[in-house]
């Protein structure tokens, strides 16, 4: 059986394992924690990192720096993973999902200015298979009408954007907090695991206190006042040693797993094209503001039948391909709470969208062959 | 240097950590993360466990559980962890404080009553060291205005309650729902990490969906709905399977740790009682109804004034013994939001309890000795 994912270790994730054992110190933000951080900011610029226990963790203390209230409203694409919504639902946000755009799943960035009303507080753009949105548009509209930007960079380490004034810049670095997730199904993993990026130092104090429970630990540790108490809320976000340790080893090698993945990227997408046109299946577009970080390579079918057809030959062959979200305007929850709007893109990513196999060790010739 | 607590591995993390790796999924809900909730419904008779990223986290699930709401209130100690107020600040609940015993620093149940209104919605008795709150008196109070209880375990594995009925129950068995952690500096650890304990059987089902992040995601791989969404608030509540293989090799071994840890606190305990008649210090009280489980050792100082001279003392030997909370109610946060009750038990616990070392590895005698 080929899975659709199989986790990759570099080697050295049991060796970091018991060396911070023999540290002595396996709770959170010890040795391992500050070299990931440390990693982070030298090699992408960001201004300041912090390791969560997941992704979906980042984005809920990115919901409380910006001080979600009952009513406010957030606007995020409906085609994405429960988490982007419910980190902000569970501080009383209401959601507002965008559509997608026709040649791409993330979120159609010119339909955005007109959800905006007075209540709108934040725009949560996902970069969604490590694909950039087109952030110029959105951190335009986010300056006119005074927005957050949360970028949901789940799938996108080691991608990045280059706008209208021409500089790379990685994603994860433009908006005001982005998060990040080192789920085992990411490039970079740690089994669960994700992180918070906080662009705007305004918010860089008062991540800290979150992270460690809503106390002012840090400024303890560092000197700054005699005992640490509770000072605001929060909740214990920051990760074991042992998850720090086993992620390192992997960002040791994010140059050689990155190399990898997007060759394997290539080989689909090269090898696919006479077959997709045949088929009238359409290959994942790049748009030419963003880069490919091999992340995840999927094909948007022309009917829902078309792709279970596709899923039943290859599983007749042992190999899993599989969908992805069930959109999230249509999803229970939000029938039972919100309005639903009309996403037709969205809804045809749900129906159409189809990931193939896809891990550093991946054979790619024999899921080509079967297809 | 004698550390106040060095994290005690049993030889077997390492090993099972490489198993868990080899598996292929080291995501969370894999094959430790059941061994181990299937040792705790064995061993203690919980009714359904589900592993967490922190105790904290268990407190979170806890108060979405109990559908916490803007005004609702909850009765706790002062004197506990900032996590057990805030996991239910952050669902909008006022935290009324409630005195610690005089002979105890946990809460005192004789005040309780005093402290329920028509909004109070649930109390969360904290078994503090690990010994248990008088169950009787606050589930019968429980019961009596229809309130939920849940048990704050973080210190309290393999600990136990004997009440009226002379039937010994293991602490976190008693309430609706329960809280353990397995942060380092506990009996039983995993980095960090935590546990919720379901006993009412009408908060299992929504509480594997609140663990899944609001999806019926568990649901769906048990065949019973035929894809999986978002039907609910959630977080990622659930560890990874690293984190639970390395929890599982502790608990293998948690008879060999608890005999080791209680032989320590015994020895402490009779070896110290002279000195303590001397010196006007109170040794811990375990009353007739609760067991001691070994998870710590303190005195209760005359004055701040000893419990610095007793510190500094240790320091000197190179011997680091701390002191615990600070009072809730008296704490930054609290001033800010909420009143400020005057309770005269929880600040002498502030002032007054100091924390010996306290680890399997220790040598009580060279604490003894410096003392």
């Amino acid at each position: 059986m080929i899975p659709f994912n199989k986790p990759y270790l570099t080697g050295k994730e049991i060796v970091y394992i018991e060396d911070a054992v023999k540290k002595g110190k396996i709770s959170g933000n010890g040795y391992y924690t500050q070299r990931c951080h440390d990693f982070f900011e030298k090699k992408y610029g960001f201004n300041k990192c912090l390791l969560t226990t997941s992704c979906t963790d980042a984005l809920e203390m990115a919901a409380i720096l910006i001080n979600i209230k009952e009513g406010d409203e957030v606007i995020m694409p409906s085609f994405t993973f429960v988490s982007t919504a419910n980190a902000f639902v569970l501080r009383g946000a209401k959601i507002v999902f965008a559509d997608s755009r026709s040649d791409h799943p993330g979120m159609d960035e010119e339909k955005l200015e007109a959800l905006i009303t007075a209540k709108t507080k934040a725009i949560v753009p996902v970069h969604y298979a490590g694909v950039a949105c087109d952030m110029d548009k959105i951190m335009s509209l986010a300056h006119q009408y005074n927005l957050f930007v949360i970028e949901d960079a789940a799938q996108a380490i080691d991608s990045f954007y280059t706008g209208k004034d021409g500089i790379r810049k990685p994603l994860g670095s433009i908006g005001h907090l982005a998060a990040f997730s080192f789920h085992e199904t990411k490039n970079i993993i740690s089994g669960e695991g994700g992180m918070l990026v906080i662009n705007d130092k305004s918010f860089a104090q008062r991540a800290e206190i979150i992270w460690e429970k809503g106390t002012n630990r840090s400024a303890f540790f560092r000197g700054e006042v005699d005992k640490y108490s509770w000072v605001d809320i929060g909740s214990s976000f920051l990760p074991s040693e042992i998850v720090a340790a086993f992620l390192w080893a992997q960002l040791e090698n994010i140059e050689d797993i990155q190399k990898v993945r997007i060759s394997h990227w290539e080989k689909y997408y090269n090898e696919l094209q006479d077959w997709a046109l045949k088929n009238e299946i359409t290959l994942p577009v790049v748009p030419s503001y963003a880069t490919n970080n091999g992340h995840m390579f999927y094909l948007v079918c022309k009917s829902i039948e078309q792709r279970q057809a596709i899923i039943d030959k290859l599983k007749s062959k042992d190999i899993l391909a599989v969908f992805h979200y069930i959109s999230l305007h249509s999803s229970v929850f939000n029938k039972t709470n919100n309005i639903i709007p009309e996403l037709n893109q969205s809804d045809k990513y749900s129906d159409c969208l189809l990931r193939l196999p896809f891990f550093y060790e991946l054979n790619i010739r024999e899921i080509i062959e079967a297809l």
